[in-house]
């Protein structure tokens, strides 16, 4: 077993940089604090003997060898960046579950045939820069590293640009490395495992994705002086659309998920209908056939309501991914730890997306998840309990020696 | 007659301040450009041997003395701040059609019995602190001097500091000048005299508006893995009140507008459901009986979405005036003068509120209006002819001096 102790306070430490306003965490993607939490756990790993990989993605490696140094290693992490308003686990609990895993190795003094690398994955959450899990999407070569690097932020700052500010841009191809196996521990962001009380979720599946960044353009103009049929309302626009999306997912559900949660309106006065909105249509489902009718039948629908309103629109896709399925004998390894200490445990699909859903593509993968209070999860309200936390840990720690092989 | 080209090249200046990004201007209240403009403003004043008065609320006053010291003077003018992306014209106009008045009496050496007194009210877009029209709100008694200075704009920088650092904050107390007449020329900002190819709107009534601000509070959550009837999603609740408002107003028109402005969404994050929205709702009606039906049915509807949604909900009046009847006389002074003057003119209602739509209350009042391209305002592409506001500047002239007596 891990040490649940030692876990538990490594995440209390790490929540210290980038505090949110509410309990949780504001360390997004390249910022200052992003760079202050890596140096945190480069300490750490360099503190149990681990060496310092990083890529030009700013991807951090910490390999501890193993017994034949030729072996392809182990991979075990998740990305340390969180949402404007995060919580304290997500994405942490399995890059310092991963750690956990070598420091209780360290503890028994096993050596593994398999080298063993703890990963933390650069801008997982796309919050600040869009696309989520762009560091792993770049690795499985899904995305295009000289493309993601110009992609802007709200202030238009650039990815590239900031990753080089923060200084921890590395010098390592992307990609390169062989993986023997990936493991991801992650909280489940979601109700089920607590509504029924079980320890832990084999993940055999995640959603699909699709992120639809539409642009409506209508006109500005005075909102007291304009007649009602004379309005090209881009805001009236936005507002159906987010009813459209809303009311299609409703018709797939629990097949499938949908919302707008960013929105821009300009030049947002209380006195100027909006001549232009920008906003993200987020849609998921485990099957790529109810995502692709969604996509369809939203396309059609903001024509429609686009035609009525007399505006223009333009859709681009800043994020995607198709519904993945693990790799199975990952995720028995998953299943067997979970079984062999004695947790309860399920089959589970992930709701959200994680780097190890990118990782798959390119090595065999699976995921542990642990419950998560009231299934909340980008909120800084988001919680779980140590014993969780640690019988995640637990599992992970006997799926990846199982994998890396004493 | 007024000499056009004048006029023409002082609104042509000033739109040198504060320039927008397409063609308009960003000349925000009490801001630096605010400033700026002010000073442009004073200059031009003195060199036309006005005196400047300025008081607590930063509204300038530059009066020309009457052969009667004594007499009330009339007053003439509008406001020189704009909204965040405006036209040229909306409010300068006014001012400097006002200027342009004491100007031509100085070229003619006319003396009027009155003083005139050509006035620029702080504040009245009330884009970047609401309500609109507060300086002038505040002379005439309706809103609270030491309530609007604590208002804070997005930043949550104070209205009062704001007017304080920009060094516009005078010591004259607000509301107690004697106004024998008020007269205010100002662009349509709508269509009908465009339309229908009429010089001048003889502005007989205003429409009365209501701004509610209300604050949606959800829940922030996953939006890929939160189950669809476990959301309380503050952003589809603002999408259903913006499409209520919109209903409501068509249903009611064309004695009716309503739309919704100003959004702000919080986190604002393509993958957090929206924990919580803040909106203004702007309804309008020349009829205070349809305005209070609206705000009802607005009312109800919020509480029937948010009860549906599971959400919260908060409704503030950030903004009120009742429907305006200007007064007789001053409103006989403008048409008579266009027709003394030969200019095609029609009774017309106001759709958007003016300073004169407070000062009514306090002192009679009326308004000139001509054309503006397409009847589109609150957009940097606002446009007039120069023999519109020639036009509209003539009408002005004649009103005043008719009404301040030579
Ligand atoms: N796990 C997680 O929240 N990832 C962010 C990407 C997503 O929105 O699913
Ligand atoms: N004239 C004008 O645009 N005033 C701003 C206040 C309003 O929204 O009507």
């Amino acid at each position: 077993r891990i040490n649940s102790d030692r876990l538990w306070d490594s995440i209390m430490e790490m929540a210290k940089i980038g505090p949110g306003i509410a309990g949780g965490n504001n360390r997004q993607t390249v910022t200052d604090e992003d760079g202050e939490g890596r140096h945190l756990f480069k300490r750490w790993c360099e503190a149990a003997g681990l060496e310092m990989g990083l890529d030009e993605m700013g991807t951090m490696f910490a390999r501890r060898e193993g017994a034949d140094p030729d072996l392809p290693p182990v991979y075990v992490g998740s990305h340390l960046d969180t949402q404007p308003t995060g919580g304290k686990y997500d994405g942490v609990l399995g890059v310092l579950g991963g750690l956990e895993v070598v420091r209780s190795l360290n503890d028994l003094g096993i050596k593994t045939k398999h080298p063993i690398v703890v990963t933390n994955w650069t801008n997982e959450e796309g919050a600040r820069f869009a696309p989520a899990m762009m560091a792993s999407g770049v690795f499985a070569g899904v995305l295009d590293q000289a493309d993601v690097y110009e992609h802007v932020d709200k202030d238009g700052k650039k990815f590239g640009e900031e990753l080089e500010r923060i200084g921890w841009k590395g010098a390592e191809k992307v990609g390169e490395r062989k993986i023997h196996a990936f493991f991801e521990l992650h909280i489940e962001q979601g109700p089920i495992l607590e509504d029924e009380g079980i320890d832990i979720g084999v993940v055999t599946h995640g959603q699909g994705l699709k992120w639809l960044q539409v642009t409506l353009t209508g006109k500005e103009a005075h909102t007291g002086s304009t007649p009602m049929p004379k309005r090209r309302n881009a805001g009236l626009g936005m507002a159906r659309v987010i009813e459209l999306v809303h009311e299609i997912a409703m018709d797939y559900q629990p097949d499938a998920v949908g919302a707008v949660g960013h929105m821009e309106v300009y030049p947002n006065s209380r006195n100027i209908i909006a001549g232009r909105t920008v906003f993200t249509i987020d849609i998921r489902s485990p099957e790529k056939e109810v995502l692709d009718a969604m996509d369809g039948r939203i396309r059609e629908g903001i024509d429609t309501i686009c035609e009525a309103l007399d505006i223009k629109y333009k859709i681009e896709q800043v994020g995607h991914f198709d519904p993945v399925t693990f790799d199975k004998g990952c995720v028995k390894a998953v299943r067997d730890a979970a079984e062999r200490l004695g947790y309860t445990h399920r089959n589970i699909v992930s709701g959200a997306g994680h780097d190890a859903c990118w990782i798959n593509r390119v090595a065999p993968t699976a995921m542990v998840m642990c419950p998560c209070v009231d299934g909340l999860s980008h909120n800084e309200a988001e919680e779980i309990t140590k014993e969780w936390a640690a019988a995640g840990a637990d599992v992970l720690f006997h799926a990846v020696v199982e994998t890396a092989v004493i």
